[in-house]
């Protein structure tokens, strides 16, 4: 299955577009990171990043989109942008016929890296891992891109966790992202 | 000048078009409020308005669009809701090619009514007479997307009101105004 993930933002949107097969195997196909000026005005930024959207829409012709969800109690002074933007991405995917899901960071950084608070450098490190580079995707909200598409692929499908999870390093995992859960 | 005011909502969004000729004379156009099912999935919802404003937009032709600010501040449970359905707003103002300008609700309550803290009742009074309707426009959100439009008619254009504003009425509402403006 071809998954886009969505990291949303005004100023940067991540977009990393992975294939995922059976189990855990995960490849590459596309990542990016859109930007709009902050010196434009905020409809103009919207269409740009849009368009941007669209574009590897087109292309990678995806079947999912896996967004990340967005909190009124994060950063009051971006978060605004960012609820805009993700009204944006729904838009796009209901209009494709595109399913859409949504995933909390702690939820991303629990599948990727199995913990929910993991830094940000984990995730890009695990990203580039999971995703056979040779280095981590830059800027950081590709390689976030990446990993809410990667949290789509093994949460959704393939290889779900849970009680039933049998070595420790998955109860760990499974913990983690349980613990991700109650938090978000 | 043909004007859309949106008050955007997941659940119900504003949607009033006026035609502003010179002086403060302004008429009816269209008002109605589309609503999405909070059983929807949200790029559902999402959808569903967006097809509604595509239809006024192509029905009416605005050459203008006014909308509601948000705030991160405002109600958390449907802030964010708010705020996609204002992102899939300026899209479609960018994508069209039309202005749109932002409007705080005090301000919106200050150019209709001269005071920024009206009730809501106050302010669909006010719609009802300024635009010369026999009773108030029906629910409160499609009042406020003609309030919203009235706003950017009286305060972009043909009657600005400031320093110079000589009747008392006129100087109470320019002090409304500029309360509005220091609180937004």
């Amino acid at each position: 299955m071809r998954i886009l993930g969505v990291d949303p933002g005004l100023t940067r949107c991540g977009l990393g577009v992975i294939d995922a097969s059976g189990g855990r195997k995960v490849s590459l196909v596309h990542v990016s990171a859109a930007t709009s000026p902050s010196t434009s005005n905020t409809p103009a930024r919207i269409a740009r990043l849009a368009d941007a959207l669209d574009a590897v829409l087109d292309e990678h012709q995806p079947e999912a989109i896996a967004l990340e969800r967005v909190f009124a109690q994060s950063n009051v002074s971006t978060v605004m942008g960012t609820a805009q933007i993700s009204g944006v991405v729904m838009l796009a995917a209901a209009r494709r016929g595109l399913p859409l899901a949504l995933y909390t960071p702690s939820e991303v950084k629990a599948a990727v890296t199995g913990d929910g608070r993991a830094a940000k450098a984990q995730v890009g490190y695990m990203v580039s891992k999971v995703l056979g580079l040779t280095e981590v995707p830059k800027p950081a909200d590709a390689a976030d891109a990446l990993a809410i598409a990667i949290a789509h692929a093994w949460r959704g499908g393939a290889a779900p966790l849970g009680n039933t999870a049998s070595t420790a390093a998955q109860r760990r995992w499974a913990e983690a992202e349980k613990a991700a859960r109650k938090r978000g």
